[in-house]
């Protein structure tokens, strides 16, 4: 079943209805996939000035009212309970469920936080002509911890999280110039070349993903990444919180084309 | 004497010993101005929401820590409660008073909210070689309330406030442009030509500020203006809240080229 030219409403009732409970990538060509952060309310005034303060690993697509499940501004009528193909839960900063649905454990004090992904830019960057690596090599974007801290807001903090890119300084320096036009989807790269000038030991083994080959003449370009949010609320091991599950992610009504400036 | 070369820390200084208690245009070139709006921790979130959901008109530069009066991200060891030239106080969205210090009426439950102006992308349109007529007329830009609802959040709603500059269309490009590059502080126009698309009813009649003169073959161009957050918040009637008194901006430590993201 191809659902790459799939309107995004259409491929979200098929989740809905439990027909789809497999990876999104490749779903809906051109509509912005998002990362999925379910908070209670004390926590998310914190949490909402840690993505302001961030706005590079944590461009804020959406943020739902407390206890709706609408994202009104992304996919007015969706349902985030449920239009998600697989979902994590975490107590304690500890994985206790993966469901399908959250009718089992949403509530009156949540706040759903949606936010972009480096998928947006990638499809620029094929459209430009640039050989994405892991698309290529087919396997999952390497992804490293830095020792770049992010800005702390109220009991949220951590280090930047970055995927990276091998490229030659042409494709490079076009690279720049097409993310830099998506600033709601991590924007412009903030490092390429030393892995070690950010804190990276071995490129070659990254902490999420699969290591890409880098070929002779190329430099690893690195962006922020949208791993970051994610990872710095679970060092916080809230009471309660929810993701999507790594790779399901929720596929909103909004074109990549309309995240960029330029 | 001419602060316009001076560095934003030594002015602040003077500002915060009360040797200068006037507007700040024209004070340290380069450096981005910013308005001041502080609410109680109650309000913060839905406020920060609101900036989040309107980015354009609502350009978050910094968000003060509850109960901290310094802006970390854009000014260390500035303080909020000195460093701004006047200050107005609100008590359930009446002004109850201007002050040139808030020693009497800061509080350990306030969050201060520092939004981009306009100013920050005028510099660069001057750059480009742009007539910025309010600036040649020398008088205030003209501003105006239109029918385009912000997206509401929590307690907080109302109209879009923008700014006015007419050009011909060849200046216009341009300026979309060079504007087009500066997300966090507007961004690109959201409207030019026929003001009534808007719900503009009389150009030469501003809701604030002066009327500029609109020359034959000029189209007004309108961007989303940083008194819509203001506006947004009085509408409200906090119990509690303070902003800068208009045209007293606090100066920032960023430089207007380093909130442009091409």
């Amino acid at each position: 079943m191809d659902y790459s030219h799939m309107e995004p409403k259409d491929v979200r009732a098929l989740i809905r209805e439990g027909k789809i409970t497999s990876f999104t990538s490749g779903m809906c060509n051109g509509y912005a996939q998002a990362n999925l952060v379910v908070l209670p309310r004390e926590l998310a005034f914190d949490f909402l000035l840690f993505t302001t303060r961030n706005p590079k690993p944590c461009p804020v697509l959406d943020v739902t009212e407390v206890g709706s499940p609408e994202p009104k501004a992304v996919a007015p009528g969706a349902d985030l309970r449920y239009d998600i193909p697989k979902y994590r839960i975490y107590r304690h900063g500890e994985l206790t469920d993966e469901v399908t649905d959250l009718s089992r454990y949403w509530r009156d004090d949540l706040v759903a936080f949606l936010l972009g992904c480096s998928f947006s830019f990638e499809g620029p960057m094929l459209d430009a002509g640039l050989d994405v690596r892991h698309i290529t090599e087919n396997h999952n974007v390497p992804m490293y911890i830095t020792n770049i801290q992010c800005t702390p807001a109220g009991v949220f903090h951590g280090p930047m999280v970055v995927s990276m890119r091998p490229m030659t300084p042409k494709a490079a320096i076009r690279a720049i110039q097409v993310t830099s036009r998506m600033p709601n989807v991590h924007g412009a790269p903030i490092h390429f070349g030393d892995p070690a000038a950010i804190g990276i030991k071995d490129i070659d083994k990254p902490d999420f993903g699969d290591p890409s080959t880098i070929k002779p003449g190329e430099v690893p370009v690195f962006w922020p990444c949208g791993v970051t949010p994610q990872a710095v609320a679970m060092a916080v091991k809230p009471e309660f919180m929810i993701t999507h599950a790594p790779g399901h992610m929720f596929i909103t009504d909004v074109k990549n084309a309309d995240l960029s400036v330029l």
